[in-house]
């Protein structure tokens, strides 16, 4: 067979994860939670299994579970979405991505993106035919160069993917991002994949920018999120797409052929879970603590840190220790020290090595406090 | 946006299930049953959960339920399959079809198919940029003309799509079709795509044709199946692919962007559920009783019965009640008579309506009585 994507590996999650288990390595590589779920979740799982919701959940999601999606967008950010038209649960926020990208983006279709990027964007567009057009950004701050991403702009662009906060680098999008973003696309027919599956882990007090918040961002986005990252479920693969019905209704076309529906009972859980809002208001404060915590320890090590105002990343430098590259030095890193860690080169599709690993800290204190230990060595 | 699938509407599956719960007519429509899953598989799930096994699944699934599913795959077919490169766990049948297709259909690539057919086959392959090439089988036997499947073959056939037993109609394979088929691809660059999902309901002692008995087949072939379907329990969304190792990789590059990995807690509970073959040995006779009450049901009614060989759905035709199109009389006794089928000519792309309709009998022995009994009054 001819292989419609001949450059794919195996994913560094797979790789690194699987590396830290053989070695026995402190595992702060492929992004989840090391502690549990809440026990009332499971409860409600495990509720709706023995309640008999075990058959297929209408195609779009639960509709009450679309409902609280509805809700908690409109409490938090202002947007009010039609849960009949304009929500759909998915397998996960991935599921979410692919979909909405095989959805709209036609063979010879534009695709700006920036680079770090979570690894599923570049794929998807190239399997529907489309062109990725991207924009390396750089630490420590990435910010993204409007003027630019302006002159990327040809009538054959078709959609600006963007993530906040951000995956690998911890960033978020400012209101001057907003603005400038509002000023590129009007007028223009340029869809918005936005990707906001750490919508709630943002610190400092800072305010998370979705899309959602801004009408003329909100009328041509498809906003995606994960309830995995949300409620330290990352195995349960529940996430969602919510979107203005006329790119809801296309979303659907390819749902429906692409998985049909997803699981029932934890769809029931979810649904009760998110009726008390505190569920997902305390969770800045949760992983700021975390953060906080894992950045004074890394401070006695030899790495040096760079921001992270959102996500549960914290991505170093390491300059004044080696000048291997990222990958061999995650590896030995692995092997030698017991600590595992995503190279960010990983993330550019050209490899780009600007010498920065990225540690994952949604882990008990305990774990952070063991990894910093062993980092101490190095 | 111009839509990628501007022929698509709603699934007939959602729209008969709405009709149903509206009119509170018996759901005979979609496929599933009205009977819970095994107590012990949702008290393994529980398990799971409360073990805290509630992340990430490797992306190619459990090892422990890959592992099942090649002791099963072997006993039942003698293939061997390796877990490690050949098996890989799907959020549901869906999602390994569409995988599948997506990771082997180039554009212009041909596809022949077979109609009736699933209605997830076709949008897949033209989402790819391929060509359907299908044949309508006739009731009530719906055999394949292979003389005319030869004569669809040229130097673009990418693949062949088949579905035994089969959904809509319930016919399976015979030996005489596989050894056309095997005839057929010997020496050419041909794969297939092999629906199994009725893989265990198989009734009258017959025996499940699946293209990992026959090595010629096995070995450009692609199989799907589905956990959902087997263990009552479609909501889970579970399902299979398995195929040789150069074609699982390329498979795995799409799943891997597509979905990433699927519910963990789910893969704990079936891989022990699987260790006891009993579990899906007992299957044809579980079916194969509702099928024979079912069917003793419905000889007292106006309608007339096709065969019924395999999965859990009968059909019939009801040229002496009404020369109704199939779809206004599955509407006409979903709302007046009280129950739901599934018009078949749905099935065909071109609506081609031979006066059939499928009724799902995965369901209590009160309700197809129920059913019966409201059917007795047309
Ligand atoms: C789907 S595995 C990767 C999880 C994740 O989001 C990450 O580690 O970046
Ligand atoms: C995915 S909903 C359809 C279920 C099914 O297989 C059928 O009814 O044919």
């Amino acid at each position: 067979v001819i292989s419609k994507l001949p450059q794919t590996g195996t994913t560094i999650f797979t790789t690194m994860s699987a590396l830290a288990a053989e070695h026995g390595a402190i595992n702060l590589s492929q992004g989840f939670p090391d502690y549990s779920c809440a026990p009332e979740l499971i409860d409600l799982v495990n509720k709706a299994m023995l309640d008999g919701h075990n058959q297929y959940a209408p195609m779009a999601g639960l509709m009450a579970l679309r409902e609280q999606i509805a809700i908690k967008t409109e409490k938090l950010y202002g947007a009010v979405y039609n849960p009949d038209t304009e929500i759909t649960v998915t397998a996960g926020a991935t599921q979410a991505i692919f979909t909405a990208i095989s959805a709209v983006i036609h063979p010879n279709d534009e695709v700006i993106m920036f680079e770090p990027a979570y690894d599923c964007y570049a794929p998807a567009i190239k399997l529907m035919g489309g062109v990725v057009k991207s924009l390396e950004l750089e630490p420590p701050d990435y910010r993204i160069p409007w003027e630019m991403v302006k002159r990327l702009i040809t009538n054959k662009t078709r959609m600006i993917i963007l993530n906040s906060p951000h995956n690998p680098t911890g960033t978020i999008l400012t209101r001057h991002d907003i603005d400038e973003l509002i000023a590129l696309v009007k007028n223009q027919d340029i869809l918005i994949l936005s990707d906001e599956v750490y919508e709630h882990l943002v610190f400092d007090g800072q305010e998370h920018h979705s899309m959602a918040r801004y009408p003329e961002l909100q009328s041509r986005s498809l906003i995606v999120s994960s309830f995995g990252k949300t409620f330290h479920a990352t195995g349960w693969k529940m996430g969602y797409c919510v979107a203005p019905a006329h790119l809801m209704q296309e979303f659907r076309k390819i749902h429906q052929f692409l998985v049909f529906s997803v699981n029932t009972p934890i769809q029931y859980a979810i649904a009760q879970y998110l009726k008390d809002e505190n569920n997902y208001l305390s969770l800045p404060d949760f992983f700021q603590q975390k953060r906080d915590h894992f950045r004074r320890g890394l401070e006695q090590t030899r790495f040096k840190l760079l921001p992270c105002a959102g996500t549960y990343f914290q991505s170093v430098t390491y300059e004044d220790i080696t000048d291997e590259k990222d990958v061999d030095f995650a590896i030995r890193l692995t092997k030698d020290i017991g600590v595992a860690a995503i190279p960010v080169s990983v993330f550019y599709r050209k490899g780009t090595d600007k010498h920065v690993l990225r540690f994952c800290f949604a882990k008990e204190q305990e774990t952070l406090d063991k990894a910093v230990e062993r980092l101490l060595k190095v």
